[in-house]
């Protein structure tokens, strides 16, 4: 790794230097365990303790914050600053053209010049590969696949015949992508399957985490939008369409042909029923249920199994907590009824 | 791929032919991407417009449907016969005698004449492959593992030693079959490991969806009937036994030694505590919770957490969102009261 | 396998024998599929019948439990003791020196003497693996790990850079250890990728079930305390700490930087927000979500989505089973009211 100097990495964090802006920044760290050459970041106030006694040589801080005796940066939002400083700092990925001797590419596969696939990784007959891309070891890639420029498939990653990546999607083990869609018909004596013959687009600068599942579409395709991030261990059914810079956290689930449109953030083990639809910028909260068919709309926070507005849902939950008292009022209500008759 | 008259296909789906019935059809489709020799299917009238837009050279749809000057095929249930018309249409599988020659099969292993082994599999001791089945790259199979007819293992599925599958079994990627079950014994300082010594029984025509765990019976087997169809990422434990023709969508979670019956239907995210009973033909919700030890009965739909009969919990629901008002009532009825009193 | 006498058994499982002591045992069962020479037990009242009517040897029952002319051992807890006695019994894992001759092991990689290391396995350099460890077939082993004495991984586990595992540890196949955690903070047009170059420590006789992930930390580790069990499909977020002899049920999700404190027992598809501790002992239902921050206290038992303590849910359950008649009631006393009043 190369160093930056704090005024380098002031300037492409867009923040303004007090101290001494030529110290040499090597690596990024957390407060308690930076050391010399470390830049690190104070997120709040609750942290300046741990900042005072951090042995890191420069702090990115808040504009309003104050520190004594320090090499500062000053950014308006220090952990984005900090996200920026390590991207700053992080050491390029070489392109390097490599396809290890065991790694079995099938010869009508297209692999860009300066691709990387590893040990035991199979490239199946007229996919291609863009460059600069990483194919991990032990990754099984199918017919027809096409995958982007930087793209990075960690070990294990599994992909269908017929799939399509765009360009900086990173996959991370275990990912499945491509495999039948859940769909069956009942026929008198059991299920047929229905066709599970469509895709899966996923698009620009998408990551999906470990052992996370995208089914192709049953007859159109399965599309996950350009900078999407998806958590490990999530269902993404046939035919869902999400949109661009959607957030889903762990373990959610979303059913088939549902659509969730820019920039919605999905909380973790959160339930979608299939046709559901969850428009731009809504927010669905951890483990709420989304009933087959419902719209979700733009600017609504919702919460509950079956999903509510998360005011009603905290003013239900509440109530739902005076149930007994609610119950002994009444209780004591006809008690006092009846003395009251007794005495007409 | 060989194409079909409209006049077979309607024989194979027991339709009747309005229109031309020599039109030759090469493939399946839906409505919107159909084009030239591709038949399509209308599953309602809410679709109407867009099939007369399709260019689908045949459409399957209802009885009583009307649609002008088209070449149509009318069945009792479009959407199941266009899954029969897929089936009818779709490439066989040739049977193929090929290992490729980075497969590890044991000695010992008995391998059919006619079965594909990709690259990279391995296969164990004593193991049993029967013909026409397709095991992906990548894939493990452990010792003593016996493997039907007509399978497929999509690549990277592992089962563990002396798992059963039967015939037509489908396995898609990631999934484990066979891992120990969780049980253990508390001691006076810490987990001893109970015995996870029995094995798992998948019987003929399953699908396993992606990523999805069948454990190993404790001492007894796991059971998985005929039919049974599983989605993505589910969870089975060690000693379930599920019947015949069940259903079970994704991420559901199944605890150790509880029975599902046949053609039960479970949806998404459900929970099931062990010991627990799904009489036959039982529907559960999506994100229900069933308690150990519960059984539900045949012919019940359940709903909620823990669960209740669904009109049961739609009720509770509704209820649920009037509590404001209810306590408005009584706080307004307190004060009444107080009224009465003191004017008697 | 070699066999022991029913006295070797009972002085390994501190249990006195009734009966025949010379009789040999070569193998576990239960009671329903015992043969000659297998020992099982009888786990409570409810399995007599069942007990008298298995061929077993030798049957483990607890003290007070009377069962005619067999050959018993007496023990405080006979499941404890069975699992015990499955111990003794069970075949030791051969101490064997093997790398198959396919697996990469790179060069700087320290292997111990007797390790197992199968098919297309992959060691990434500077990795190191302890005495009797196994590697399965097609494990992905990433650079800088560390993995210590007698562990197992099952086939196809992945382990990313830098993770360090302890002594006993087992993880089952599709477990992935190290994968980046979910952490962006949003920028104008997007997120940007919060930097995750922890680790993750695993301590000594922990065991993962089949496809859990447990991700790296973003600057720190993650940590699993020693004797900690977890179940198949569960997710472990970045820094999260889980402590000493935990178990956590299946596809259960703790969120980044949540502490689980020593012999906390969490059910099935438990939700756990952000930065909330579970204090020593405290257990979690099945289901329950725990909000980001929450503190669950020793001793405690809780419940439901947002948890509450069990008995208070439980409480509130039965009032919820109320509202329709709660709804009455307040009808029923405002009209009774409106007579009242009419009367005054």
């Amino acid at each position: 790794m190369k160093p930056k100097t704090v005024k380098e990495i002031a300037e492409a964090v867009r923040g303004r230097v007090y101290g001494d802006e030529t110290i040499l920044i090597w690596s990024i760290s957390d407060l308690s365990t930076a050391g010399e050459g470390a830049v690190s970041f104070v997120e709040n106030e609750k942290v300046i303790e741990e900042a005072r006694r951090s042995r890191a040589s420069c702090l990115i801080v808040s504009e309003g914050f104050e520190i004594e005796s320090r090499t500062v940066i000053r950014a308006e939002r220090p952990k984005l600053a900090f996200a920026k400083a390590a991207q700053l700092l992080a050491k390029k990925r070489e392109r390097i053209s490599f396809v290890h001797p065991t790694a079995i590419v099938e010869n009508s596969a297209e692999i860009a010049s300066d691709v990387y696939i590893g040990a035991y990784a199979r490239v199946g007959s007229f996919s291609r590969i863009g460059n600069g891309t990483v194919i991990g070891d032990g990754v099984s890639i199918g017919s027809g696949v096409s995958i982007g420029q930087m793209c990075e498939l960690y070990p294990n990653v599994c992909l269908y015949d017929n799939v399509v990546l765009g360009n900086n999607v990173i996959l991370h083990s275990g990912v499945i992508i491509g495999a039948d869609g859940f769909g069956y018909v009942r026929d008198s004596d059991g299920y047929i399957k229905f066709p599970q013959i469509g895709t899966v687009l996923i698009e620009d600068d998408v990551e999906i985490g470990a052992n996370s599942c995208v089914d192709r579409g049953a007859l159109g395709p399965t599309r996950i939008g350009r900078g999407t991030k998806i958590d490990n261990l999530v269902q993404i059914a046939h035919n869902v369409d999400i949109g661009r810079r959607v957030v889903i956290a762990s373990q959610t689930g979303i059913s088939g042909s549902t659509v969730i449109e820019d920039d919605a953030v999905i909380g973790g083990q959160v339930g979608m029923g299939d046709h559901a639809r969850v428009t731009a910028g809504a927010v669905i909260g951890s483990k709420a249920g989304i009933l087959p068919g419902k719209i979700v709309r733009s600017g609504s926070v919702m919460w509950g199994i079956p999903a509510r507005p998360l005011e009603e849902f905290k003013k239900l939950n509440a109530y739902f907590g005076k149930l007994p008292q609610m119950k002994a009022d009444i209780d004591e209500i006809k008690k006092t009824i009846k003395e009251i008759i007794s005495r007409l």
